[in-house]
C-alpha cells in the first residue's frame, strides 16, 4: 500500500495554528510520527494561506526534509506553489492533484509535462461536477490518463482518485466507487490509486468503522494506495490484512510484522 | 445475509456434552441465543454421535423448535439422519450440505429431488480432493449447479459453498475465493452461498479480526450467506457495515439498527 501521510495539513487546527506561530518543532514531531508509522508519502498542504501558500510550502517541505527521507506529496491546486515546492524535494515527489476541471488542468499540465519523475494524483473531478457512478468515473479518467500519457507521463507515475462520495447520500455510493477501482484497474494496467475513503462515512455513527471495511473492499477491487492518518493504528491493521488476503502479502510477512508491532488487536 | 447460526454443533465441547447428558434447556438457551441475535437459519449437528445421530438430530430439532421459529439446516452428511430430520422440520429448512463426493453425492440426491422447497448447500469438493483456485471452484460449482437443477432444484434453492482454505498455507488462498465468489455469481445469477469463513485465518495471529476482514472482501464480491456465530458482534456489525457499503442497504437502515443495538464499537 501507498500511504501518503496526512496530517501536515494547514487546514487542520493544531497544524495551521502550529505554521502561524513558525512552531517547527511541531511540524518535525508530526512529519516523524507519520514516517515511523511507516507512511510512504508525507503530504504538505498549507491552502489556508492565501497569498502566503508558497512561502510556507517551501518552509513545511524544508521542515519535513529535516527529519525524514520519505518522499513529499505536495498539496495544492497552485502551479506557482508546487514549483516552488518541487525545486526543495530531494526525493521524487508527488503532486497532489491534477483534475480534469479546466482551470486546474491547463495550470498544472505544464508543471506535470516538463517533469517525467513526478508522480501525479489525477482527481476524477470535472466542470460538469463530480461524478457518482462506475460509469462517471472511467469516463473522467480516461480522458485524464490519456491526456497525461499524451504528454509523456509514464501510467506508473499516475495515481487514479476515483473520488469517494458518502454513502449517507445515497446507498449505491459505496458499490460504485469499488466498481470504478475495479474498471480503472482491468482499463489502465500499472495505474495506481490514491484517495481519502473517510468521506464514505460522513454523516454516519461510528465513521472509524466503516472506513475500515470500506478500506478492506476497496483494496480487494484493486485500490492500492490512499491519503489517511498512519498514526489510525485499526486502519493500518486493516490494510495489513486486507492485502494478505487479496495475496499481496507472501507468507503473511507483513501482516506478521504488523501483528509484532501490536497494531493489530487481537 | 443469509446467517446459519453455528453453535448447536455436537463437535463443540459444551453442546457435545449436553447432548449426552440430556440438557434440554443449554440446547434451548443456545438456539434461542442465536435467534435473538438475528440469525437467519439454526444449524443442527450430531455428527460425534455414530450410530445415534439420527436419534440426536431429532432431538436438536425438537428443542430448537420449541423455542424458536427459525428455519433449521440439517447438518450432516447422512441422508436417513436428514430424512429423519426433516420429517420434524416446521419451516423449510436448508440441507448443510451436499457435494460432487460421489458417495455423498448419490446418497442425497435423491433426497433434495424429491423435495422442491428445500434449500440446498452444495459444497465445492469432490473426490479429486479440495479446490484451491478460482478455476478449481467454477468447474465444480458449475457440475453441482446443473446437477441440482437437472433434478429439479430451482437456482435460487441452492446455496453455493466455495470452500475457503487457510491463508497462512498459501498467500493466493484468500484472492482465489474472493475471485470465485465473483466467478460464480456472474456465471449463476440468482444462485445463493454458504459458507465458513473461518477457516482463512487457521494458522495467523489475531483470527477473528482477519475472519472479519474477509467477510467484508466477501461480501463485496457478492458473499450473501455464512454459517457463524451470530453472537460474535464484530462479525455481526462487519456484516452491517459491508453489506451498506456493497449497496445492499438503502438508507443505510440495518447498519443504523446494527449501531443502535450497540454491536457497531465506535
Amino acid at each position: 500500500m501507498i500511504i501518503v501521510g496526512e496530517l501536515i495539513n494547514a487546514s487542520r487546527k493544531a497544524i495551521g495554528a502550529a505554521i502561524e506561530a513558525g512552531d517547527a518543532e511541531y511540524i518535525k514531531q508530526v512529519a516523524k510520527e507519520q514516517d515511523e508509522a511507516g507512511t510512504t508519502y508525507i503530504d504538505a498542504n498549507a491552502g489556508i494561506f492565501v497569498g502566503e501558500e508558497a512561502k510556507y510550502m517551501k518552509w513545511l517541505v524544508e521542515l519535513i526534509q529535516s527529519v525524514s527521507d520519505k518522499p513529499i506529496a505536495l498539496d495544492s491546486p497552485d502551479p506557482k506553489v508546487i514549483e516552488e515546492g518541487l525545486a526543495l524535494c530531494k526525493a521524487t515527489p508527488m503532486l497532489n492533484s491534477i483534475s480534469l476541471e479546466k482551470d486546474r488542468w491547463d495550470k498544472l499540465l505544464p508543471v506535470v509535462a516538463g517533469n517525467t519523475d513526478l508522480k501525479v494524483v489525477a482527481l476524477c473531478m470535472s466542470d460538469d461536477g463530480m461524478p457518482t457512478s462506475c460509469d462517471d468515473r472511467l469516463k473522467i479518467a480516461d480522458k485524464l490518463v490519456s491526456g497525461l500519457t499524451g504528454k509523456g507521463v509514464s501510467i506508473d507515475n499516475i495515481y487514479v482518485d476515483p473520488l469517494v462520495q458518502p454513502l449517507g447520500t445515497d446507498h449505491t455510493f459505496g458499490v460504485e466507487f469499488v466498481n470504478a477501482v475495479k474498471a480503472i484497474a482491468d482499463k489502465f494496467p500499472g495505474v495506481h490509486f490514491m484517495c481519502g475513503l473517510s468521506n464514505i462515512s460522513y454523516g454516519l455513527p461510528a465513521r472509524k468503522f466503516i472506513n475500515r471495511i470500506f478500506m478492506a473492499q476497496c483494496i480487494s477491487a484493486g485500490l492500492d494506495g490512499a491519503i489517511m492518518n498512519p498514526l489510525d493504528k485499526g486502519m493500518m491493521a486493516t490494510i495489513a490484512a486486507a492485502e494478505a488476503l487479496a495475496g499481496k502479502d507472501k507468507s503473511s510477512i507483513r501482516y506478521l510484522k504488523a501483528y509484532r508491532k501490536g497494531i493489530v488487536e487481537a
